[in-house]
C-alpha cells in the first residue's frame, strides 16, 4: 500500500538485506530498518519492530533465506541452519505463522541437492510466501468490497491492516478494493485503548491511501451506530474457532454486541490460515492478561517530539489488562476469507 | 470522603475565603486552592479548578456569598450585586446548578431588611445548598446500598463521585455507604477515554476510601460482563428525560447494551435537580462534540513528574468527539435519586 504515495510492503528482502517499516515509529516517524543478517531480522521480530502475525510470518521466512544464504559451505552447514532455526524459532513463542514459515524453509533446504540449491530454493520460497500472504489479503479484499456501498461508512476496530500483513491487510483490505474500485468509502478508526493501535496505525494507513477517516474513542463506537452514522463493522482477528467465534483486540465483543443491537453487519476478516480447526469454540481460546501498564499510561509522543508516556492513574491504583476478548458467532454477520464470504457456520475448514 | 484518612469536600468556605480541592491536579497532587474574593471563585468555576453540576452550583453559592460580603455599605451595593452575580453568571454557559444558585442567592438578598442581614443570609443560604447537595448524595447512597451484596463486584464509567458533587457523589455514593456498612465491595473503574475521568478521579477516590479497584480500558467492561466478573452496573447521568432516557459521559451506552445482553442489572444514580421534567426523551437532548484534541492527544504526568500530553495519532488525521451520549430508557434497571429506587417510567416528576 502507498506511504506519501509510494507503494510499500512492510518487509522485503533486497540482495541478502532484510528491509522493513519500523513500527513503533509509526504514526510520528517513517523509516526503514536493514537488518544485515538474521540475528537482526530474529532481533526485530523481538523487540516488534515488526508486529502481526502475517507479517511475523514473512520476516520469518526471509530470516531463514538469510541464515542459509550466511552458512558456510562446508561441513557446518546444517549445524549453521539448525542453529539459525532455532534464534528465529526463540522470537516470540506463540506466532504460529512464524513456526510454520520456519519448518517450510528448512523443509526444502532438506530437499536440495547442493548448498547452491539450498540457497536459491530457501530465497525463492521466502518471496513465494511473502507473495501468498499479500495475495491472500488482497483475495480477502476483492471478496469483502462488495458489502460496501458507494458512500459507505465502516467502523474497524484497533489495526487489521496492511502493516499487521505484508501488503493490503485483512478488515481494511476490502476497504482499499473498494476505494481502487472508485468506491468513496469512511471510516471510522476506534481509538483501541490501551495500545491505541487503531489511533496509531489504523489512521496512519488510511491517510497513505488517501481514504477519509476520523478516529474516534472506543466509547463512542456505540453513539455513532444508535445515531446512524455507521453502516457496517470489519474487524479483524488473532483465532477464529471452528465454530465460528472469534478471538481478537479487546473491545471488540462490546463492538459486536452493539452492531446486532442496532441492525448493523458485523463482519471479521481474516486469511483462512487464523481459522484453527482444531478449536471448537471460542471458551477454548485463553485470553491473555497484558502488563497494568498499558492501562495506567498511555504512549505517545510529547510536545517536543519525544517519544514518551504519561501516567493517567493514581500511584498505587491497580488496573487489569485483558488483551483480547471473545466474540460469540451469533454477533458475526460473516467471515471474510481469500475463499469467499462465510457464514460463521460454513467456514472453510477443509481447505 | 476521605483523603489520606481526612475528611473533606470539594468546596467549602472559611470566613470569606472558597477553598476547594485543585481538580485539574487530582490524582497526582493534592492541593487545597484559597479563593480570596467572588472574581477568583468566578475563575476557578471558569478554569475548571472545580467541575461536576453539585459542586459547581455550592461554589457558585459561595461566591455570591463573597459577592454580598464584598459589597459596599453605601447606594453601591445593589449593582455590586448585580455586576457580581453577571461575573458568575458568565463561567460556564450550560451549567444549570450554577444559575439556579445564583438566583437563590440573589432571592434572600432581596428580602433582607438591612446591608448586615443580607450578609448573614448569603453566606448562611450557601452553607445551607452545599449541606443539601451533600445530604441529597448521601440519601442516594443510602437508597442505592441494599442494591451492593456483600462482595459485589461494581462496574462504573467516569467520574460521578464526590468530586463532582459536594461530598458522597451519585454513582459512588451507594459503593461508598455499603463499605460502611461492612460489605466487601469491589469496583471496575472504566478509564473514560477521553478525558481519563475514571482511572483519573473514580480510582483515586476509591484509594482514599479504601475500596477495592481496578481500573480498565473501556473496551474491557463488555468482556468482563460476558465472563461474569461484573455482578452490576452504576453510572451517574448529565440529564434525565421525562421518560427516563438518560445523557451521560460518552460510552455509557455501550456498557448499558453490554450489560443488557448479558442480564447485568444497570442503574443510574442522580439527585432529583438533574431530571429535567421539561425534556419529554433523549433524542431532546443536545450531544456537545467538544474538541478533537481530547482524543488525539492523552494528557498525564510524564516520568519527570511534569503535567503533560502525548500525541497518540498522525498529524492530520481528524477524530470526532460526541463527549455525551443517549442512554434509552429500556436499558436501565431504576434511577437512584434521594427519594428511592425509581423504574425509569416512574421517575418522581413531582418533586
Amino acid at each position: 500500500m502507498r506511504v506519501n504515495g509510494q507503494p510499500y510492503r512492510t518487509v522485503w528482502m533486497q540482495g541478502t538485506t532484510v528491509k522493513m517499516i519500523n513500527q513503533p515509529l509509526i504514526p510520528h516517524t517513517f523509516e526503514i530498518v536493514d537488518l544485515i543478517d538474521h540475528r537482526e531480522t530474529a532481533q526485530a521480530i523481538q523487540t516488534m519492530i515488526v508486529r502481526g502475525a502475517g507479517a511475523i510470518g514473512a520476516t520469518a521466512g526471509y530470516g531463514m533465506a538469510q541464515v542459509v544464504l550466511e552458512a558456510p559451505e562446508d561441513s557446518g552447514f546444517e549445524a549453521y541452519i539448525e542453529q539459525g532455526a532455532e534464534t528465529m524459532r526463540d522470537t516470540r513463542p506463540t506466532a504460529q505463522d512464524l513456526f510454520y514459515a520456519i519448518e517450510r524453509v528448512l523443509g526444502v533446504v532438506a530437499k536440495a541437492g547442493s548448498v547452491a540449491q539450498a540457497r536459491q530454493s530457501a530465497v525463492a520460497l521466502a518471496e513465494k510466501m511473502a507473495d501468498e500472504n499479500a495475495a491472500a489479503c488482497q483475495a480477502i479484499g476483492r471478496n469483502g468490497a462488495p458489502l460496501l456501498k458507494d458512500g459507505a461508512r465502516v467502523l474497524t476496530h484497533c489495526n487489521a491492516g496492511w502493516l499487521a500483513f505484508v501488503d493490503w491487510g485483512s478488515a481494511l483490505a476490502p476497504v482499499y478494493q473498494a476505494s481502487r474500485e472508485g468506491k468513496s468509502v469512511f471510516v471510522f478508526a476506534d481509538e483501541t485503548r490501551p495500545r491505541s493501535q487503531g489511533s496509531r496505525l489504523t489512521a496512519w494507513e488510511l491517510a497513505g491511501e488517501g481514504i477519509e477517516h476520523a478516529i474516534i474513542a472506543d466509547n463512542a463506537a456505540g453513539h455513532l451506530m444508535r445515531t446512524g452514522e455507521i453502516d457496517l463493522v470489519i474487524v479483524g482477528a488473532d483465532r477464529i474457532a471452528a465454530n465460528g467465534d472469534v478471538a481478537n483486540k479487546i473491545g471488540t465483543y462490546e463492538k459486536a454486541v452493539c452492531a446486532k443491537e442496532n441492525g448493523i453487519p458485523f463482519y471479521v476478516a481474516a486469511p483462512r490460515s487464523t481459522i484453527d480447526a482444531g478449536c471448537p469454540n471460542g471458551e477454548a481460546i485463553p485470553i491473555e492478561e497484558r502488563s497494568q501498564d498499558e492501562v495506567l499510561y498511555a504512549y505517545g509522543r510529547d510536545e517536543a517530539g519525544v517519544f514518551s508516556r504519561v501516567r493517567l492513574a493514581p500511584q498505587g491504583s491497580p488496573a487489569r489488562n485483558p488483551a483480547f476478548d471473545v466474540t460469540p458467532n451469533r454477533y458475526i454477520a460473516g467471515v471474510i476469507t481469500q475463499y469467499g464470504v462465510h457464514k460463521p457456520s460454513e467456514l472453510p475448514l477443509d481447505k
